[in-house]
């Protein structure tokens, strides 16, 4: 059937429904209580509902082959993208199932809710701009350029991965990784045994990863993990990644203290530094695991070593600049 | 109301219809002509119904001030932004009403359908860069920088009045100018008399508009008018501006006839160059009006004189190039 046949009949059956069952009809509630505008334009989506597109419903024409290169490049970015994405860590490794795991900071809905402003940045940013923030901090790589046919197709993806989602609207997720309920401290001591028992096995004792299991374990410290500005490097933020979603394939089965003290633990290597990560919250503001000084007053939560950065010139994504000044 | 709420009372009323009146609902239609997932998820949205959000709906917060600044933007472009848009024409000469005109190239929805593939360019493009297509084709000027903080802001409003459209979902307009029924052929003398009794009083008989008209009459033709390459020196694109919005308060008042015969008339004179525009529609398919020849084998329909671009470095928006070339 075509869409504007379903939305027509869709539209006409609630509008019957509204004249046949007027007490049950929120039309019938009157002015008084009538949504704003906004709500409106908003009203029929629920996000409850919504579920993001398969792969299999990837369009077969020029839009579905920049979609599918994005999803390539989601998938395998070290190997594709290396002067990009050049440590041991992929999108997929923190965006599970293509970014529609809401456990795992979605990119599902993600094209729906940028530009956003970003209280990290202080700024407005674009969708480039936060993928542009996975590519200097999460992956410790170098700015992946904005006009970029890679971009492109990153952004294809994005907004495949968001379609029927309203414009505005926010999904579960929308604000990355969940928080969780208690913040609790992580013990190293004791995150190293349990690193020990349940996560070297697949991400080494060395924490290197390993490219031989497959689709490829992450490094989680070193040269070739994510920097100490990815939100990731917060002992919070690892905490509620590592309770729902490790072991991988049996999420939640530890408490949420070994949680933490795996996160604690991880966290405590030494990792890429993150140029320019002293800016952050220009407007205070940062969140206490924050594992790094703030000219804005934020003092360090457990700060990591940090090892050099060998791309420094491209790690850095500005707050946009003025056209004047490119 | 809180938006969930209005949104749960919505899918609850619709539920209830279902169950109710199985013989009208399209959930009783059977599972042979169920739509498909990606149907089910844009049902509910009617695009007859969706209105773009007023300006009073800019919120007041961070966000607010970028969308404010995208809309003046797109208003003042030529004293905002004179190296990006030297000419005496801005966005707004176009995108009436703030780009909510669906008879002139409406803006809102356009958030919900970029990235899309173009088949004039041959690649998946963004919508900075079809915003950069306006600022180096329709403003004859420069690429404004895509991590510009302008075009952040730029991109912030075309979110902004695209709110609660789902992504992937196209509105009345979305392929840009309304076709117009017939195509004519317009007759540039017919086209000189028109012209001078009906839009010479603000353009000009020269064509160079005035700046003393609020808001800005634009140039219609001359070195300070839209390239060669923009889709309104095409004839038909041109006719079907015209016919519905001009003379500017009075659209729909002329003639089909007469508003191909001023197209022609308009589109006869000399305008600045548009580099580059031999390899548009590299795949062909260039519709006739076209008045420039393509490499695809497209045959110039009445091409105009052409003005030399001095500003010819940033006049091109290429095709999206592989990050590697970069």
């Amino acid at each position: 059937m075509p869409r504007h046949l379903v939305a027509a009949l869709v539209v006409a059956s609630l509008a019957a429904c509204r004249a046949g069952e007027p007490g049950d009809a929120p039309a019938a509630k009157g002015g008084a209580d009538r949504p704003a505008a906004t709500e409106v334009r908003a009203a029929s989506f629920d996000p409850a509902a919504w579920r993001a597109p398969a792969d299999s419903e990837i369009p077969t024409d020029s839009l579905g082959a920049s979609i599918r290169r994005g999803l390539a490049l989601l998938q395998h970015t070290p190997d594709s993208l290396p002067h990009y994405a050049p440590g041991r860590i992929a999108c997929r490794n923190c965006h599970l199932d293509g970014g529609r795991n809401v456990d795992a900071a979605p990119l599902a809905g993600s094209h729906a809710r940028f530009p956003k402003y970003m209280e990290r940045t202080g700024a407005t940013i674009t969708l480039a701009d936060r993928v542009n923030y996975c590519f200097t901090r999460s992956l410790a790589g170098r700015r992946l350029p904005v006009e970029s046919r890679e971009m492109s197709d990153i952004l294809a993806y994005l907004a495949f991965i968001s379609r029927g989602v309203p414009v505005g609207a926010k999904l579960p997720g929308a604000g990355g990784l969940v928080a969780m309920k208690d913040t609790l401290v992580g013990d190293t001591l004791r995150g190293a045994s349990v690193f020990r028992g349940k996560c070297a096995a697949c991400h080494g004792a060395d924490g290197a990863g390993n490219p031989a299991i497959p689709p490829g374990v992450p490094a989680l410290w070193g040269a070739k993990s994510y920097s100490v500005g990815a939100s990731m490097a917060r002992e919070e933020r690892a905490a509620t990644f590592i309770w729902h979603n490790m072991p991988f394939g049996a999420g939640k089965t530890l408490t949420p203290q070994e949680a933490f003290d795996v996160a604690a633990y991880v966290n405590a290597h030494a990792r890429p530094d993150s140029p320019g990560k002293e800016l952050d919250w220009p407007a205070g503001g940062a969140p206490n695991d924050v594992p790094y000084d703030t000219k804005s007053g934020h003092k360090a939560h457990r700060p990591p070593p940090v090892l050099p950065r060998t791309n420094a010139d491209g790690a850095i994504v500005p707050r946009p600049p003025r056209a004047a000044t490119l």
